[in-house]
């Protein structure tokens, strides 16, 4: 038990309504040391696939035994069950909807284990069947927080749920083909395409060595936003600090200006 | 005093002004213990109904001895008293302007005192008229989060203001009417009308006994919104995590697709 | 060293993506007894002026030794250097990009110094330069907050970047001319004509001395919002809580109103 632990929060709540409001009303009324992070509660509407990448991006920025409430949650109340997840040095609260497939994806070296929470004596009394992120996921992780073992809240189970998510792949033998899985506020367009796909494809992480192609076009690789090279040019490529292949235009948003969609293609082609 | 006092901020002040940042950093300058969590700042602007209706369904998740502050101001600087409100396990401070109605009709059986916030000694020096959110309540609410005693804040008072809220009622007699009140970032229509209220009328809560009527259509009433019986079948109605009849599309919304507006009239019909 | 220091975030990074969230991550993995305060996340993109703006208005309604982290840096992985200023009760952390420009502007008469962070094991392992929030500036003000002495950030500067701002100023013997410098949620149009400069001006800050003109017509000036001489009456003009001129519409917006955008003139004239 901690003397601060940390919970972090992903919804698709917005900031309009109280229920993140009431969800830390929650928490803190079971642990008044819980400190609670926000990572985004604009999720887009009952996007599980946008919220498991997002908290796949945060998670290991936050110090160990910190505990990610993730709630996006369309068939709450229903027969979906809640989980309580152990990866590593992190845990994870929310839906049995696929919601944490990239957290179940990860290398088996470290600790895991899927835990069904069905314990209702640590849930608030219920009172509807709407809002689990108050009724049982908020107190669930506060008396996470406050010591309980992981295993008090349910059975260990293997049978969790996966969703299929867009991975890159050779189409031919030089080209490797990813697409854009999601845009930033900046307009920049994010690929699933990673520096360690080129690494592990015992490719040197040259640019001479090759070719981002979007729409037909080579695009210029740069190593910062605003390198001289690049600026007035248009449409460029970075690898950005989640490790990404990103399409980015200096001081201007990608998406717009080159009507950008999730989706869309983007290859890399070795020479 | 508590270790750890948690202040709560309502407010119609948005997230991109750094106002409520400003109110916070006044809090812990007074009192650096203070947890402070953000309700909304989302209000509509200037809307002291939304507001009210916010807090009312929010304040009783948090733990007891909590300060909720909510600010949504138009008269701010005028004659309008700011108020301390002693409910139960409850504090609020806030402008007398009606924003504390559903407080104020509470059952009578606990702890309920107004005081008139005027110990200006407890203020910010002024320098305006128009943010007492910074100057006025915020101070005030970590002064008392430190355990000063509420009665040094200012005068007693019973002539605080409420306002005019729409209330259910029979229009025949079996038909309940009431309507839709507010709508969620889900788009779901929550109307006036609560399980309590059919429970007080001595209905039993039997779907069989009653119909749900919106635009002369009787509505499918489930228990959870994904109940295979409503999939795509359009508008359907639920009783809500906090009591209340509320008109959904199963992973839609239903204010687009059926136009709701707040306002539109939903029956219940005894049978 | 504060038993709970507090370390505030200004940024153009928005509340959708997890950037905010990692940033907070990376302080508490440094530091968990920091206590994070969100001044805005919703600076208009890249807009290094609003931002500067926004950080002046703010800083000073925190406790002392607060650490005010600012990120809206276009020019992020380039050139420009990341800098930590000690500014009387205050530490300013962020990009030498003029941000700091109305920091760099206040009285010679309180301690201030300009570092060039630049001491790499600091930092968090670079993974990228597209993310210095993260990276540099986060941990920097966590181990800020821990204790570290400034000095072992960086060496001392005095070539800082500072942006031009516009500045009111007298445009014939008897009218001071300004304009709008910013709109905020309410629509009220904020002008950078301050009280002090009237008093400075040695102009008794009587209304009867100074008429306030904006488009060819004078505006009524009041004390507070709803100030009955001018409910009804259109668009007035008040001084607001943070000392500035303010033109505004009773319960309305006055940027909507009457089409006013940043950069249009306000002029006093004195009688």
């Amino acid at each position: 038990m901690l003397e601060k632990p940390t919970i972090t929060l992903t919804t698709d709540f917005g900031l309009k309504d109280p229920f993140v409001g009431i969800m830390k009303g929650v928490i803190l009324g079971i642990n008044p040391k819980a400190q609670i992070i926000d990572i985004s509660h604009n999720i887009s509407r009952q996007n599980v696939f946008e919220a498991s990448q997002v908290i796949s991006m945060s998670y290991r920025y936050f110090p160990p035994k910190t505990i990610h409430l993730v709630v996006v949650d369309p068939e709450v109340g229903g027969m979906r069950r809640p989980l309580l997840i152990i990866r590593g040095d992190y845990y994870f609260i929310g839906p049995d909807n696929g919601i944490f497939t990239p957290i179940f994806e990860r290398s088996q070296s470290t600790m895991f284990k899927v835990f069904h929470i069905s314990s209702s004596h640590y849930f608030l009394p219920m009172s509807g069947s709407t809002f689990h992120g108050r009724d049982i996921f908020a107190p669930v992780a506060a008396w996470l927080s406050k010591g309980v073992e992981s295993s008090k809240f349910g059975e260990e189970i293997m049978d969790y749920l996966k969703i299929a998510a867009p991975k890159p792949a050779f189409v031919n033998n030089n080209t490797f083909k990813g697409e854009v899985v999601s845009i930033d506020i900046f307009g920049n367009a994010i690929t699933n395409i990673k520096r360690d796909d080129l690494t592990r494809l015992k490719i040197v992480a040259s640019k001479d060595k090759f070719m981002v192609i979007f729409n037909d076009k080579q695009l210029p690789m740069v190593d910062y936003y605003a390198d001289p090279y690049v600026s007035g040019l248009g449409l460029s490529v970075i690898i950005n600090s989640f490790g990404h292949l990103e399409l980015f235009v200096y001081r201007d948003s990608a998406v717009d200006k080159f009507n950008i969609k999730i989706g869309d293609s983007v290859s890399v082609t070795f020479i």
